[in-house]
């Protein structure tokens, strides 16, 4: 009967020491920022891919005289714990990264019709909302890129742009704390609306979108 | 001593029972397909945009004679469930869920260049594979859309389309499955590559991408 109860106690402890450490471990996970930055460089960011998708600017080499200053389509999205603080608070909180992802025009007809039809994954770029990492610049943002010149390869690490190259743009035109979410629906229309941000609440698109008549 | 022992059978039992009963709970949202079939009609999906989000064609009204049959740009994305069957084994699985979020142009220029930048959202698509729902369709594919006519508001339920309607294109033209992931390059690079998928891991783009010269 001993040797029962000292088993149970033994099972015990080490189920609960297990289950203890995986709690901490989740809450460690839970409040660190999805970026590591090391000698001053942020390390590449990997997994963005399953963060929340913003928005997708097209600026195409052929509509801009051959070279567009960022090809072509930019895939942008935001970390998910800086997605929750957005859609509940309506701001971008300490820690917010960005992350640009660069495609190449790959086609520009499809059965769907004319336009421009995303190819290859041609550059990563980032930007870092931090007061303890930018404590001088404008709204505390940095912005950062992967991408060689030729758009074949990433860099492993990168150093933040001096301000003035990025943030003159991202301070005149940029419509809410430096980030152009003018162009991105995600951010804009989930401003703060809480669950409704994750699309598919709302029957009135409440869009001030004219379908063309004919055809 | 024997009071003692009891207490600790006893907790152990209320707390494994707890455990199991979260474990089977955890077990049941695992299986289930992210779509919701009432009636014969697909309810309208909500919580897309914590999606995976996998490409954005664009086909904007003015490269369509003042008129796309999809307006304008559309954001795709797939259910988290079937995006890890996909970056694991390379293939849809049965159950599958593709939201496509149709999106107006806002603007043609901003400060990074001419192009096509997002508006305000105009509609909402769905395209499911299932042997249960569709056992006759090419591939068991079926096609939805919940999008008004003007693209004003979105329907709550939808009835599958006819099957010509939607897979004569797809059926000819779509790259793998039915699916156009010849547009969609985080299923194209992601497909069978597991963690890689997500994105950040490679240094080597491996694109067939060449940088225009000049400026």
């Amino acid at each position: 009967m001993f040797i029962k109860q000292n088993k149970f106690k033994k099972f015990l402890v080490v189920f609960l020491t297990g289950m203890i450490a995986q709690l901490a471990l989740a809450m460690t996970v839970q409040a660190k920022d999805a970026y590591t930055i090391k000698n001053g460089e942020l390390q590449r960011p990997t997994g963005y891919r399953e963060w929340i998708y913003v928005g997708t600017p097209v600026t195409p080499n052929d509509m801009n005289n051959g070279k567009a200053a960022f090809p072509e389509l930019h895939n942008v999205y935001i970390d998910p714990k800086s997605w929750a603080y957005w859609k509940n608070n309506g701001e971008f909180r300490d820690g917010t990264i960005l992350i640009k992802e660069l495609v190449s025009v790959g086609s520009k007809a499809a059965v769907s019709g004319q336009g421009y039809f995303m190819g290859e994954f041609v550059g990563l770029e980032a930007t870092i909302k931090s007061k303890t990492l930018f404590p001088s610049e404008p709204g505390h943002w940095g912005y950062y890129s992967f991408s060689s010149k030729d758009h074949k390869t990433l860099s492993n690490a990168a150093k933040p742009f001096p301000t003035a190259s990025c943030n003159g743009c991202h301070q005149v035109s940029a419509a809410d704390d430096f980030v152009f979410t003018q162009y991105y629906p995600v951010l804009t229309a989930g401003k703060g609306t809480g669950k409704e941000a994750s699309g598919g609440y709302l029957s009135d698109l409440k869009n001030h979108y004219v379908e063309p008549k004919g055809k």
